[in-house]
């Protein structure tokens, strides 16, 4: 492997918005430091994960009227920044919904989970067809996906409303709960119906999701895009502008 | 799963010094989500990981004389402290070398990662007999876990330091490359020969080794003590008194 030509002895912090879950965000963490091409520690990006759970429910919040999550999320971000962060992001799908509050309030650039989700899918060979949706149900009521994915092209094939209740958030419950061998099945479940309905891709898009599924019993869903490896490749772009990624 | 009764609303943070390496840094907050018994999010344990790895070379520092870790890592203890942790953790066997002088600056507990590898041996059923210890050079050379288990009744069985060398260092090594398949190997090679020596339990005594030998590949290697899972075990025993661990 060569060694990276960038000099990082400078370089602000990669700043972390997770908790949400707290896997999610180790997982994210995790994956920015395997996906880096780096000879040894010290050409690693530098990175601050505030891994704070108690952010209240995102998807409680936009389905039930629960608390809403902006003012802890906030002042994660004013933590990030009052820490050097150069670029932030933040490893939830339906954080999202929040995305122009959150970006508006960042002195940073805040990478958007989504946009990290085209540009893997367009970096795997699929620029155009027909992408199946998993993720919370907020994430897929509201569109967060099919209005990105549609502007740029894309087809979407979502789940019914009883398959998202049953496949998805049953799988990112289990994830959230820790019973990761309950997660696997639903999940799998799910990739393949809308790989029946004829999904060229499918979005894992919610971040527990890709805790269902680990890489390891990926073989044969075919494309599949983990928005948490997506967005740990965009950080990593950000912050190593022309390095090349596997 | 019961939920636990703790309420971590004014819970401090559980601070990681990490970056020694990023991988190992990233794997020790996952593992405390993982092993953390909690029904949701909002239930799990709040963490500040600054995952900087511009921290200089442990082994290099004292094996080679090359520029000492400790101004950095005392900037990072520091660091932690202004974000309101209320204990923290070094995931890094080698910086234990330095580890009087940062529970010395720090004004929060620092867990000793050692301390926490002899606590997990009696979890898991050890509480004496022979121990084989796998580390970095500097770490073995310099008797950091020889001295400590000797002093809890144990005796050690150290490899050679052609093994520690070829074995030990190669698999560390190679994790610090991204080489993950690579590491695999040599770590495995030295549990046997530790084995066939005639340890009762074998030490990972580097956080890259337990990178190079997944959970999943553990089966039939005998006890082996984790130092990231034992380090994450003693730091959710802090933070939860009294809760159960698996």
């Amino acid at each position: 492997m060569n060694a990276p030509i960038f000099d990082n002895a400078a370089e602000g912090y990669l700043g972390v918005l997770g908790g949400m879950g707290p896997l999610a965000g180790a997982q994210f963490a995790l994956r920015v430091a395997a996906l880096t091409p780096a000879p040894n520690d010290q050409a690693h990006i530098p990175v601050i994960l505030r891994n704070d759970p108690r952010i209240p429910d995102r998807s409680t919040a936009h389905m039930a009227g629960g608390p809403s999550p902006l003012p802890a999320m906030l002042a994660g971000i004013r933590f990030l920044e009052a820490s050097g962060s150069q670029v932030i992001a933040i490893p939830c799908n339906t954080a999202h919904l929040w995305y122009d509050e959150l970006a508006a309030a960042a002195s940073v650039p805040v990478l958007h989970i989504v946009q990290s989700v085209i540009d893997d899918l367009v970096r795997q060979g699929v620029p155009s067809g027909r992408i199946g949706l998993m993720g919370t149900t907020a994430t897929l009521a509201l569109g967060l996906y099919q209005r990105h994915l549609e502007a740029a092209g894309y087809e979407c094939i979502v789940p019914t409303d009883e398959e998202v209740e049953r496949e998805c958030m049953g799988a990112i419950r289990a994830v959230k709960a820790g019973q990761m061998e309950a997660s696997i099945e639903p999940a799998v479940r799910c990739v393949n119906l809308l790989r029946d309905r004829g999904a060229d891709a499918v979005v894992l898009g919610c971040t527990e999701l890709p805790l269902a599924i680990p890489h390891a019993l990926r073989a044969g869903l075919g494309p599949l895009s983990d928005s948490i490896d997506a967005l740990a490749l965009a950080a990593i772009a950000h912050c190593r502008p022309g390095i090349a990624l596997a």
